[in-house]
């Protein structure tokens, strides 16, 4: 089911590959479902990365962050889940998401995650 | 008593033990009660943790949080309490805990304690 | 029950009974329990008043309050109770009190009631 | 259709019907669907309301408000519609609904409605 | 016991009686003790005043703030009775006294009282 | 003494006396003497008018204000002796003065005054 | 005389002893007298420590500091014997208190004094 | 194509080659068009350099700007592309480029690229 | 002419001199008079300080400031001077002076000094 | 005809050449002229410095300053040759100046440059 969402994500070449440069994309409209009680949970995802040989197309990143509207997920699992996926599609030298969500019962949680290329290119 | 409430608290398996990452949760309704006057107390508790095979469930956190209720208990046993029960159940890589009180008396009071496995993973 | 919480308010003689003047109380730390889901609520009371042959005392308005700690009651009964519990007791020539409370399910609340004694003293 | 929704919220007796009081409810986390172009929208929905016999049950209000996450509908459309089904099943003295949403193409909106009752109380 | 206090009130005769001015004094330095509890309680005091034919003199102002340091006296009472006090020593044309104490038990009080002259310069 | 300060203050012709408009004037280098304990006094002068025939010329302004250096004087009467001054020498059509003095002894004072010119021309 | 103060500082068993955790207290509403000119002082003490086998009990540190209330005694004496107070009574591994005071003639002050335990257990 | 726009860039001699020094040239008015949507993107643009013999004229670089408003060219391309034009024709000893644009379908997003001459000067 | 001012200057015994802590002074109030223009200076001192033997007196040092009332000296010369002076009679451990004067002509002006004890003791 | 201007910068013996102290000035007025379009430019200008054996004279230094309204520079030539003006006439230890200038065609620019006495006196 993972690789169903991944696929969404489409990417265009790096224009400058051979430089070490940082993107910063921030999407305050996040929404997926809690697996336990079936409510909707909401987030602000930031996402770092330095791109190798690709980077991220927005559309279809738009597109792919939509899918978890109905999904019922935890915010471990869905910070990793989309870092993984975004590490597997675009294949950074460098990537952290942070997670930061809406409070539930009187409670406000927030995860980071970080990859780093095991080979990397500096 | 101790392990009545710590019993409450449910885990869920880290969904990528394998990867060092943070989780930050903010909980600002928390009361319990003094053990020299029997008024009630309220604070603010944020706990920051890494996990390792585990994450706290949050329903249940929030559940076990609420047994303070009506519990009688000082401020630095309290912080250092929550710390140990979460530590015994999540068993996090690291994890600290700051609990910061409402005035009593016109005297504000907040502490902070932090937990670091023996045999850290990285 | 209603009577038994009353009872608990205790009053002193206002000091210039021949003199409009107002009193503003402002309680952050008010907290009772969601009827349907047994769950703590939490809120800020508000209280507005001029005093006619009484006033509210402090320490008893404190306690008067921590009864509904353990109290299952709604934003809009709970306000209105407290208001009626009040004028009951302190009589004055005219009282507001706004209950504001923390979010729930995404959903902040907040209830403002009036009171007008029916013979006005000016 | 509209109908399905309404049926969602749920009342309970207003605990004061012979005062005049205002609840007031805030809602950050209103999500729906353009209709034109399938992309979702978010937005803040604020309500003040004077109850009549009924006041609305907030657990079905946030039930009620999560039928339009996958509903294509414009902002004008749902603030209004909104607005209907609570004044039918509320019959509230006065009520006011803002629903206030996030950017859309450079673009900010937000859509106020009131609704009077035809022989007022007071 | 009160005009023991009130004698260190000292005044000098207003530089211009004929014009209707506006002379504000904060005191955010106010302390007194509760008459029930015996412990110190604190609070910033805001007068406002037109003179009319005597000003009050700041430094026996100082003073006689100073006396309450050790009185055992209720907000309301100390709140009216200095009021009483300058107004009987200064007769000014209209006199706003706001006194806005520490929180106490987690909750916080604030008096305001008002002196017009009955027969009105202007 | 007072006509001496006085005849330091210069004036040029209002450009256009046909128009009501509004200076405003900032000195926050004030600075007298208590009259009482002989210690400086330190302030912030706020003029605001609307000028018939004439305008106050600054650098005068200014070294009118300096005379009052080593000048012993109250709050209350440099505050009306200066509006005094200016208002015989600019005879404005209205005339505010606020002046806000530092804390002494823990107590902050401002006092504000205003003229109007008896036959207002609008 | 010191002492005399000092036995009214009360302290409990530090509940978790073998972790070093921090504390830290802030008391707004610190009031005593000047040795020259018998005025009151008023100030804000942050005490932030690191217990060893015990804590210091909050009712007592409240009353202690209250003993201060009528005490004559420059800045830089209380800091210090303050400091010396709980050090002694409490045996900290370190301790840190800020004493900060409200202006005096135009100058504020404040003192910063340190305590570190001579054989640390760290 | 990017040389057309590149020639617009004129430079003038650096007026002290000898000094190591920074210049800061902020734009916030850039604008150019996404290549999947036509619509057109905002953003700001931060350069920082230190020049050798060479500095950008601004009206040049503002004219070289205006050329991208109706140039179909995703965020990396444009940022990249605006570093190499600049440095091909200044040959500074380092300049970092920063593009800030303002949010797309709820995503907002900000590229940081940097230059390093290869023989630094100093 | 420079020992006159600094003989107002008193002090009292550091109540620990066996410890090493700071003290930190701030005067908002201190004006001079420009020895070129004859035209009043205001500024700020920031003083901070360790003591030794000595501590400075605040009330000897309010006295010694207003010396500089009617003294004609530069922002440069003030400031090294009242370092001098200070130090020459404190002998502290160490000492830092910043004054801060407000702007001239449109030209804003702070100078910082410090001074360190040749044989430091710890 | 740079030393036409930089004839009028005057300095003063530095009072305290023994000590290494740091004198700051910033100068919100700098006006100059564009040499392209011949449109008044506008800055603020920052000098910090540590004299050696002069300081610079401030009366002086703003009428050097003034030279430049009528004066067609560009900005990085206007802030080289300030800097060399100065540490040519003061000859300090070390000196900086950041030179921010306003807008122009929606263009921000600030230059900064350092001086460093080649051979240091500390």
């Amino acid at each position: 089911m993972n690789d169903r969402f991944r696929d969404i994500l489409q990417t265009f070449n790096n224009p400058r590959p051979q430089r070490d440069y940082t993107i910063e994309i921030v999407c305050p409209e996040f929404t997926s479902v809690c697996p336990k009680t079936g409510q909707p949970d909401f987030g602000t995802l930031r996402i770092t990365y330095v791109p190798e040989a690709k980077c991220v197309e927005l559309k279809s990143l738009k597109l792919y962050l939509q899918q978890y509207r109905n999904e019922g997920i935890f915010y471990e699992a869905v910070t990793n889940r989309i870092l993984d996926d975004l590490t597997a599609v675009v294949s950074p030298r460098r990537m952290t998401l942070t997670a930061s969500f809406t409070p539930r019962g009187g409670i406000t949680t927030s995860v980071t995650a970080t990859y780093q290329a095991s080979t990397p290119s500096q």
